[in-house]
């Protein structure tokens, strides 16, 4: 039962049971349930030595409230890095800095969304834009994926049978948490229902550039005009100074100005103008982008790898192409996720259910494995650790 | 008229005439219309210092995600630290880390508002709280104000004619905007209405520790159990870490955790980082809030001793206990804020009208003055400009 003193919108608000589930008992030895970045690929040196510059030298901008649109100067270097990614030119104004990405996220929420209007998500989808999304009392109405992303012959299907959405929010690249790419043919696709239906398309780029295989695809941005896209600089610099953005249509910017002077006033000066003195050493990012795509990519080997030798017929994974997540089906319809989880935990490994990712609270043979934080090592420990889980269920079961 | 493709609540949003006013034209040479903390009491020294250690020893809390409640150890420095303020024991797990105070405003209007229900506030208001809470579909009620406050007994008043708001927003200390102090008596009142009817005080604390005259007097947070307790660190540390904090009560922790999550995920951890290890130093903390206090009273006795000066029987102004800010009636009522707004924009001064605080678009003849950011110097030189500016109205109207 809901407090009768909280507001409708708060009752909708969800917990996590990935929160609630690592918050409770033990910490578990090895996790493939998060979602961090690797702290060891975290630039502290060149942090330390631009922290230096800035406050050493007194730069009161780094202190300072800074504008709600972000910093003037991040703002046009977000722009310029946009342009090259969607291959065409992106103005500043366009482009809002953001208390991280998920705040890009709960502010087109805000301004697009009324209770009652239809909210299209991927299925499975980002556990964060539903906790976004569903507090506006907007239908959410999730579109199944397959390897290729986003089925958009189905999304069709439900605007011919006259379905309004007001938006689509997915993630093109490497989704969180299917691991998918949407193809370049569904990538045209989306772009076209867009315009002929009038919905914005909200698409969340995070790990766009952490690409280690297979060719870059143009972000739908490049396809369509109402598009609010959506990346920040967790994945690439560091979490902890949350620092994200989106790139707009013009007429969207004011709106979301305002909600977000609303929300927060503005994002961090210190983290604005931190990333901004990164931002103008283009040798370091290319340096430290191949790092880190060198780091993913060796640590979703060393688990598909470690699927493929432990576990196989017993889960079924894709490898993926970039970012951080492979999304594992349990073969056997006699393990579910649940008893799977349960069995895994006792043995020191944390996992998190698909369900958790669901709109529909489905997926129950379904896993979201991360592999981001592990070494290699660890990732076959935890599959061993998974191998060993499925064993006592198989033979209980017997 | 409102794009037809927005949100209601994004259409609710209304632009700062403040904000438009700056944006617009060259800049002025002098300013008493903003809210800034004073540039020159940054503590850049010991952030650098603290930057280096933290960074340079590669403290991964300082860069990874935080908990969306916050940074444990800083959660217990401020539970520490408002127990001290309150006079009554605060558990570290009634504070909420922030985005800055305005997420708090936010948080709290999310959790508690429906649309149709009622939001008390004081009238003039903080504009930031009118951002955050007009969206919610809330009713707006203001509350009339004088010399000690908002007037509680006006409050009673309509609860007792069956009035039943959710939760009632106010800057007891020094208020933004009108500098004025909510006196110890309307605190017990305000407490005792509380408890009786059944609402939640949101009391905004920015500037407590920045008094630098009278007695402190405590909080309605002391006296009543259902508030939520909103400060930060922008005005004693700095705005661009954007590290605020909240107290709530046991009931709201979680949903607000939830609806903070939804938001941003979690704080700079950067910057709560940074604070926690400046909270380490209580002697740094006495010189340094001493300093501040130095510096807003000084400016304070500058500004109003100009105005005794140039301005007498023009403008009518309270001399206030702490703070940035003094409220100014025109006596004259045949000159309006806006026309004095203008004829000092035009002298190079700007200033932001009383209308800008209310919730009813009253205060024709008001003005905000802000003199945290001038040198008693330059504060002599503003109110000349308005004292010009004065003479030129006076004048053309004969």
């Amino acid at each position: 039962m809901s407090d009768p003193r909280l507001s409708q919108r708060s009752a909708s608000m969800r917990p996590s049971a990935l929160r609630e589930m690592l918050s409770s008992g033990d910490p578990p030895r090895l996790s493939l349930a998060g979602g961090l970045p690797p702290a060891e690929a975290f630039p502290f040196e060149a942090l330390a030595g631009i922290a230096a510059e800035l406050l050493g030298g007194h730069d009161v901008r780094s202190l300072q409230y800074t504008s709600a649109e972000g910093d003037p100067v991040l703002r046009a270097q977000v722009a310029a890095l946009v342009s090259t990614v969607h291959r065409r030119e992106v103005p500043p104004g366009r482009v809002v800095i953001t208390t991280g990405s998920q705040q890009g996220i709960d502010l087109v929420g805000r301004v697009l969304l009324d209770p009652g209007d239809i909210a299209i998500v991927e299925d499975p989808t980002y556990v964060g834009a539903l906790r976004a999304l569903v507090p506006t009392g907007a239908r959410i109405v999730g579109i199944a994926c397959d390897g290729e992303g986003m089925r958009t012959e189905q999304l069709e299907a439900h605007l011919a049978a006259g379905m309004r959405p007001k938006l689509a929010y997915l993630c093109a690249n490497f989704s969180n948490p299917s691991g998918a790419t949407l193809s370049a043919a569904r990538r045209v696709h989306l772009a076209e229902l867009s315009s002929r239906y009038g919905f914005v398309v909200v698409e969340d780029d995070q790990y766009g550039r952490l690409r280690f295989r297979g060719q870059h695809l143009d972000p739908i941005a490049s396809l369509a005009d109402d598009v609010v896209y959506l990346s920040g600089f967790s994945k690439v610099v560091a979490p902890g100074l949350r620092v994200g953005y989106l790139v707009a249509p013009q007429w969207l910017v004011r709106p979301i100005v305002l909600a977000k002077q609303a929300a927060d006033l503005a994002a961090s000066s210190l983290g604005q103008r931190m990333v901004s003195r990164l931002l103008d050493r283009p040798d370091w990012w290319d340096e430290h982008l191949a790092a880190l795509r060198d780091i993913y990519a060796t640590r979703a080997d060393a688990l598909c790898a470690a699927i493929d030798d432990r576990l196989v017929g017993r889960l079924r994974v894709r490898p993926p192409e970039g970012g951080m997540f492979v999304w594992a089906e349990i073969v056997d319809p006699a393990v579910t996720a649940t008893a799977l989880i349960a069995a895994s935990r006792a043995r020191g490994l944390a996992l998190v259910p698909g369900s958790e990712f669901s709109t529909t609270n489905t997926y129950d043979h379904a896993l979201r494995l991360s592999y981001s934080t592990l070494t290699p090592a660890q990732l076959a420990e935890a599959v061993g650790l998974m191998a060993d889980a499925f064993d006592s269920l198989t033979s209980s079961s017997r």
